[in-house]
């Protein structure tokens, strides 16, 4: 540890302060604070790690080299966040445990608005590759009452780890919303989710790489549940078994969220009566919302 | 002040901990210490000002929005930082007061590489419009010593407050480097500094609209010293009197830095025999190189 002198650090500090006064005429309170304290911590970590000119420039770069590569279907920011465990602090901030409601995860960078909507039982995959996999469950309230005609997202990737998103063409796929029925069940076919890498041929890639860590994330499948008067749930489940339940590249795993996807031999009958060919899986998720913040 | 349930803080404090560790395996000790420090000051950010969803949803529109406007010749990471304070914080950590030293300020985001060379006495501005400046000093160490062959690159926004890269077309103007004499002198003509803003029309005019700042710097002209053996010099001299001295939108000013621009009536002679049309001004600028760190 560098010892600075202390009329350094009063130099260090006053400026500081310079910084902090410029946003005194700021009229929005919870604007200025949330400057007022990115200063703070902005000009505490360059004192304490005596940030040098070249890591300052290289920071910078990377920053420019996230924003470059970054596009409607890429988003190395959220990548950024993620890996910096950003985004799932932010998740805990805001999703302070209330009673049974389920756990939040991260949104990650594949949502897209204006999915399709598949009925109750229908089929999510449009064609994405993977094994497939039933899923069903409930949405309650916490105080256990079934909630029907709650939204659900669900997105996930194919068995070669990608979004639709990820590929060139316009697909749509493995992607869909659907309602709950009358007595707050849902169910519908997906994928058997497999782990994949979050996209690391850019800036963030690099990072993960430079400092030993591993891109990938535990296997999952993203849910989005949004009812009027209930607080927007947006986790994931994650499959029991996978290896990588402990080292996922963004820290969303949550024990409450790991879930058995039972393994369906060849030939077992389905719930629907639907033919499948080859193995299958089924999982349920029973889901509780916390009511609404107020 | 929100309360946090102390269940909760520890469920936050847990999380930042999984993410320190996640960089245990990081080879290279530095940046093991830049990311782990990086990761607890931008957790406890969040944690303190609570960050909401919606917030950091914006923040990451914000950084895309920076990303996006920023080209070879438009840097909104370094207005960004610059307009935090974080640039001048790394600055002052890397340039500790050694004996008369002259005091660095910010680089900005317009220096560019491969100016054109000036003779000593030359004209750097190009056709650059503004008040002709006559500039001369000297470059010393901090024993007093004349530093001979010793390279200044000075750069300058026009009268219009624009450098020359802000314009469409190619010119390279009010830009260039010249050497020290024998003696450790220098001199050249310029144009007298007038107020600028900031390149405002991005993300960050509007953050600092938004929180009621002004993105006008006090006068300037930049200088950047560069000699084997000695810390390079990055600085401003700023101009006596300007009213914006007190709020320049970087922090960038320093009493140190304020020189008196001798203002020289229509017709008065100039040192060098040069006829220029109408007033012109004069300022000295003595210069103190601090040794290399070692
Ligand atoms: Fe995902
Ligand atoms: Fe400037």
């Amino acid at each position: 540890m560098t010892t600075v002198p202390a009329q350094q650090q009063d130099r260090e500090e006053r400026l500081t302060e310079l910084v902090v006064r410029s946003f005194d005429a700021c009229a929005n309170p919870r604007l200025q604070r949330l400057m007022v304290g990115l200063v703070r911590h902005l000009h505490a970590y360059i004192r304490e790690v005596r940030l040098t000119e070249a890591e300052w420039a290289e920071a910078i770069d990377f920053l420019t080299r996230c924003g470059h590569i970054t596009t409607d279907k890429r988003q190395e920011f959220i990548l950024l966040s993620d890996t910096l465990g950003a985004s799932m602090q932010t998740i805990a901030v805001n999703n302070e445990a209330y009673g049974e409601a389920t756990e939040a995860s991260v949104v990650g960078p594949f949502f897209v608005e204006g999915s399709p909507e598949v009925p109750l039982g229908g089929d999510i995959s449009n064609g994405a590759a993977g094994e497939a996999c039933w899923v069903e469950g409930s949405v309650r309230d916490t105080e256990g009452r079934p909630l029907p005609g709650v939204l659900i997202e669900v997105w996930e990737a194919d068995e070669d780890g990608r979004y639709d998103v990820q590929y060139d063409d316009d697909r749509t796929a493995a992607r869909a919303h659907l309602y709950t029925d009358d007595d707050g069940n849902y169910r519908f076919w997906g994928i058997t989710p497999t782990p994949y890498p979050i996209p690391h041929d850019g800036p963030v890639g690099t990072m993960l790489e430079t400092v030993g860590r591993s891109p990938l994330r535990a296997s999952h499948l993203h849910f989005m549940v949004v009812h009027e008067g209930y607080r927007t749930l947006v986790t994931h489940i994650f499959v029991q078994g996978d290896p990588l339940l402990d080292s996922d590249a963004v820290f969303g795993v949550k024990e409450s969220l790991v879930q058995h996807f039972q393994q369906q031999p060849d030939g077992t009958p389905t719930p629907d009566g639907r033919k499948v060919d080859g193995t299958w899986s089924a999982v349920r998720f029973d889901i509780v919302l916390a009511p609404a913040r107020t």
